[in-house]
């Protein structure tokens, strides 16, 4: 059945085109124009009613949620990376199943607020939030660290569904939001700053982000899309 | 093999405690004493190197986050509620996963920023915060009140789990933090109120609340545990 992306330029689809790219699943993508409010039309709100995106349809099924489609992804395709594990295998599946759920509530979610946070205070209290959502991604990095080290993240041959989620949000970190203090400051090192750069040399990994026009796969030192700015997402 | 859910008074482990119930899924209770730090205890940030409640122990298996532990539950069952549907079902399920990350990434995170506010801002921008929390928490409200009438959300002859995690949140936003202004000033109505409602005469759900000291199973009116204030995770 024929899977269907909604996306754009450098939004949370950018998860799931590096997820459809790694697994070598075949895909039609249908460019949103935010701008033009593509996002809030009546056939796209009844795809997802919050008019968020991606949306991914999977023939007569409709996904919207990132975490939501990555585990879709894996349950369909049995794997949980392009080189496995098997979707089914139950101590690697536990891991990727608690640590997925964490990245979509805790990480990604404190990246929505530091991007988004006319939804949350008003314009003075920007800098303050950002900060403390600044020092919270910083942790979020620590933590992570600490759990590969441990063996508590979810690994296999090549990188899991988890590891391009984990990648693409500390992309945006470093990123996003341009106009204010950065939420990430320096490049993570380590194990994760390791796991960063060898995403950056991965074929379907450079196929994804060059579809988005990210002109750059460099995960440590990440550009945005070579866009005009109302084109961008962020 | 043996399930063991570690938990404190009123902590995200109500959601667990209350699909366990539902599922008819025998299960040992281990309580973490907050006061004397035993979530921070090495041997149980091993099991959840975060130091967050709830953790499920599923024999050698070790989950946490409430998503992750429900959507285990599911496949563990193979129903995605205590009396179906069956969790292989393609459409229901892919519903089920969309707003089970929703639930997660949205409406629990946003509860978890009004009750830690501490975590994110100083205190004199604590009720600005809420405040903005607050609002986004009845939009949240009205969100899945539109998916049930839309038939987005996933339904079956019985609550889901989604429900019951939704049910969980909804309390939580209408009882905590009583310190401040109200994150969800008035009890939902239409069928996200009759929901709470139905959910609130289940057995199963009595089980569970009085397990954890809440002397009343009203979602509506919801009521805190019947306990000393420091026994309470809020």
């Amino acid at each position: 059945m024929t899977l269907r992306l909604h996306w754009s330029p450098d939004s949370a689809n950018l998860v799931v085109r590096l997820a459809l790219e790694e697994l070598g699943l075949p895909f039609e993508a249908v460019r949103l124009d935010r701008s033009a409010g593509a996002h809030r039309s009546p056939s796209y709100l009844r795809l997802n009613p919050q008019g968020l995106i991606p949306v991914l349809e999977d023939g007569p099924l409709v996904l919207f949620e990132t975490g939501a489609i990555l585990l879709h992804l894996a349950d369909r395709t049995g794997r949980l990376g392009p080189e496995g594990p098997d979707a089914r295998d139950p101590a690697t599946r536990a891991a990727f199943l608690r640590w997925l759920f964490w990245i979509s509530n805790t990480l990604h979610a404190d990246l929505r607020a530091a991007f988004y946070t006319h939804r949350y205070v008003s314009e003075a209290t920007v800098p303050e939030l950002r900060a403390g959502l600044s020092r919270r991604v910083a942790e979020h990095v620590a933590l992570v660290e600490g759990a590969m080290e441990s063996g508590n993240w979810p690994a296999g041959p090549a990188p899991l569904l988890t590891d391009l989620y984990l990648a693409a949000c500390l992309r945006w970190a470093r990123l996003y939001p341009s106009a204010g203090p950065a939420t990430l400051g320096a490049a993570p090192t380590g194990r994760v700053g390791a796991l960063l750069a060898h995403l950056g040399t991965r074929p379907a990994v450079k196929r994804a982000l060059a579809a988005e026009s990210i002109p750059s796969a460099d995960f440590l030192d990440p550009v945005g899309p070579a866009l005009p700015p109302a084109e961008i997402t962020g």
